[in-house]
């Protein structure tokens, strides 16, 4: 025994050395649950426990560290720097979106380099797809170009510039993208998810649950992000969980493997908000999704999950100075007030600012169980946005979703110390069939190393940008180009030589060669900041 | 290439299959910085890497998951029954020092057994001592005994009973116990240290360091706790990281290994008081002793170290909503200020309260480096302990350190939630030496079982408990024994069989028969609640 002990110590430390190489697995998910300070996966825990629902989350077996996430020039980061750098291994600045950022040496954390400032950082999706044959994915509640998503699809140095994203995340051509965003389709997506043969479902949950096709999906609900899961009508609107089962069911048909990213993208929201029963609600949403995730990864066997938060939010403490005596409460005491919200703050908002002012106390009360006093009630009657209200006295209100989320706080034991994101490290869970987990406080970029070892890439995505983002100086130095910019938000790149003209529009994966459109393998990106295509190098041998 | 990877995989199973069983080790520590909440672990980051010492803590590399931690009875605990839930696998309420709890069946988390409540629950000391013939010790910087070093060391339902706790742990014949509290020695501990050899060492920091015999010591700085790290004299007061390491070179001479655990006691006490400068020092001061401890652990290669705090505390955040703007700053702007304090506000409130009013603005400067307002100078001015102020002003004013906390926080952009204890789960972190170490989220009971586990004990806490903790009645049962109250607080159980008198002491590990003193083996606790000793139920064989 004694022997084997011995034994099996060295296979250990060789298993160890060897796992800091990651070994390659055929599938890559990476979950988000956007803006989950620790305090969020605790209070879950407990309202599950309160509510008889267990004492475990999905992700417990799994938690493995902490991973310390930043801007390039920032402790404090917001979802565009902070989920760019698990996509792209490079710390950016506020705002960006999966590029190279501008220096700013007085506060740059790490050292910057200038000279790629503005250049498309390659993420971990595209190299999925471009380096490995994967399939790839996203499954998002938030509308498709928020900031996460885009992260792992899109490149803009401004994360709200969705006119200049969502192209680009229609011209990625993946085979997956469910979440919100109706409204931000446009007639240019439409007519390229026909040309290469995306099927787009809107707004219907069934078609989505029954397809079974082999070809890209595209499904959308709502007009912009879905509805908080609270708020949700479950025979309408699919759960964060179900659309990841049916992600997995669809990738996993694909024989290269494939890479999918799930995001939770609202507990940020709720956090945002300081509504409690939104956070938690949301982090079990998406908990549930890790549920699905670390089924299908166990039975697979050759699938590496990653799950983190991009950043705390909102300072959440079970627990709070104006509640005295919070510390010895019971669980009831804790935690019944918000088990009997039975909606978010937006979710009543959006029902009161509909109910006649005598209607709104019990209506209050439907929801949240709170009889409210007589001055909640006139501080709900004159939200500023509250139709029915005296307009005399909603100079300096706040809106009623506040005033809402200020009268459920009030009834509860919960903390805040803020609205905006904040600075603490968040929770790591990681999973890999062979043991090769992440482990230990880590940076940001470090989880990006991490999962290119996992992907197996045979090139750094540094490499990549520089093979799929040359400068369109670069690529056709010495040639005649000139930019068309008959719509200057979409410059088209045209290129001549000889009797050959290339031409390449911003934003668009296609390009066309004497009139006759191709697919250029990549995404054109076009940065206004310094009047620049980024382009494939290979581009060059089309004339 | 494939087929050893194939072999590593099957190995790797194999292996997390056996380590679920957790191979025992020699040696096994257990640290707790308590009351440290996550935010703690980042700002200490961001402090070090600001100030230019590196951008790593020295537990970085260990962290493995996080631990609920609770009381019998409500979700948030205070660190005596928390810290005893990690001592003894047993929940029990708020202020219970290693004991079975009191049942409160409407509020109970987990079931509670009532047949068992008061006993003494057995402690992974004790039994690491009695079980194993481990060498023991404890290192903190609190008065020795405050809650989390009593938890592993003595039992009582009330943590602030220092009369009945002190001697438990002087009867321990603790083989090494270092930290604060001379004022809480009795004549009758001093006598027993002779009786039993130990050594006592009272603020003498050289003779702390230069000891190397082989006996027991202990090793006593200050009155009651040591002094806040930051403010410390490096020259008389010894650091955390210092006593351990004297603690490890002290106990690793003892051939059949040892348990240590190591406290950084005053991150709570920093937390409490919402003293940002203070958590974060007495944090960096514990987690050097965290480097002392892993570069012993792992040379030795035979020693698993449990790293976590025992609750949260005050909610403190890297960003606040009083600080508009806070999460774009730079690193400069956010860690600067904090920086710049030299003392814990209990350090400056230590000086200000002798400085003459004139030169309050300076000597604030001089610690802080803020130029305080007139306005702020009035409040310190009235601070109700402040020697000199206008007794008029001072009838519903602060202490001078709140008021000096305040001024500090107005200068930095870090949030509270509360100045009490919180609700999160807190950062686990586990190593041992053949990798099987404890991951995920796991409940504070469940690391007490890993600890069992690792000792290698062979049998469960509980059956100790009822080897060593048995009640007088059935200890004796149809004997005659009765209880001498001519000290009421320390009564003494007497027992007569034929011509054999047994005595025993409340609180005492030295029991006589007929006058002659003898060595019980463990401690008799005394439970006044229950008028009930709780003894070695083999003594019936002394008589």
């Amino acid at each position: 025994m004694r022997k084997l002990s011995l034994l099996f110590t060295l296979l250990i430390s060789t298993v160890l050395m060897l796992a800091q190489e990651v070994r390659p697995v055929k599938n890559v998910i990476v979950m988000i649950p956007d803006g989950t300070s620790v305090g969020v996966y605790s209070a879950s825990r407990w309202y599950k426990f309160y509510n008889k629902m267990g004492d475990r989350l999905h992700i417990d077996p799994f938690f493995t560290g902490t991973v310390t996430t930043h801007s390039s020039n920032a402790p404090i980061g917001d979802s565009a720097p902070t989920g760019s750098a698990y996509a792209t291994g490079v710390l950016q600045k506020t705002s960006n979106v999966a590029i190279y950022p501008e220096a700013d040496p007085e506060n740059d954390l790490y050292p910057v380099d200038a000279a790629r400032t503005y250049q498309p950082a390659a993420t971990l999706l595209e190299a999925a797809k471009l380096l490995k044959n994967k399939a790839v994915g996203l499954v998002v509640t938030c509308e498709f170009p928020h900031a996460t998503p885009a992260d792992f699809s899109s490149h803009y140095h401004t994360r709200s510039a969705y006119k200049f994203i969502a192209p680009q995340m229609a011209y990625q051509n993946m085979d997956v993208m469910f979440g919100g965003g109706n409204s931000i389709l446009t007639d240019d997506i439409r007519q390229h998810f026909k040309n290469n043969g995306t099927v787009l479902i809107q707004d219907d949950r069934n078609a989505l649950l029954n397809y079974n096709g082999d070809g890209k999906v595209w499904a959308l609900f709502g007009e912009r992000a879905l509805p908080y899961s609270i708020d949700r009508n479950p025979d309408n609107v699919p759960s964060l969980a179900e659309m990841t089962a049916k992600a997995l069911d669809l990738l996993s048909k694909k024989e290269a493997g494939f890479f999918l990213m799930v995001e939770g993208s609202q507990v940020d929201w709720a956090a945002h908000a300081n509504d409690a029963v939104g956070m938690i609600t949301e982090y079990l949403d998406f908990d549930d999704a890790v549920g699905e995730v670390m089924k299908f990864a166990e039975k697979d066997g050759n699938t590496a999950v990653i799950i983190m938060s991009d950043h705390g939010n909102s300072g959440f403490t079970i627990g709070s100075r104006d509640c005295p005596g919070y510390d010895k409460l019971s669980i009831q005491q804790l935690f019944e007030a918000v088990s009997n919200y039975k909606l978010s703050a937006n979710g009543i908002e959006a029902i009161l600012i509909n109910t006649k002012p005598e209607n709104i106390k019990a209506e209050f009360k439907k929801y949240t169980g709170i009889d409210i006093t007589e001055e909640e009630l006139q501080t709900l009657l004159s939200s500023k946005n509250y139709k029915e209200s005296d307009y005399t006295q909603v100079g300096t209100s706040n809106n009623m979703a506040h005033n809402i989320v200020n009268i459920m706080n009030s009834r509860t034991c919960f903390g805040f110390t803020t609205g905006g994101h904040t600075g603490e490290e968040t929770l790591l869970a990681s999973y890999h069939p062979q043991g090769d987990i992440l482990r230990g406080n880590v940076r940001n970029v470090q989880v990006n190393k991490y999962l290119q070892k996992a992907l197996g890439l045979d090139k750094s995505l540094q490499e990549l940008s520089d093979e799929i983002f040359v400068k369109h100086t670069d690529v056709f130095a010495g040639q005649k180009y000139s930019v068309n910019r008959k719509d200057p938000e979409f410059p088209v790149l045209t290129v001549k030589k000889g009797r050959n003209t290339l031409e390449i529009k911003a934003f668009s994966s296609v390009g066309k060669l004497n009139g006759k459109p191709f697919d250029i393998g990549s995404v054109a990106v076009y940065m206004d900041k310094n009047d620049t295509f980024y382009l494939p190098k290979e581009l060059v041998t089309k004339l």
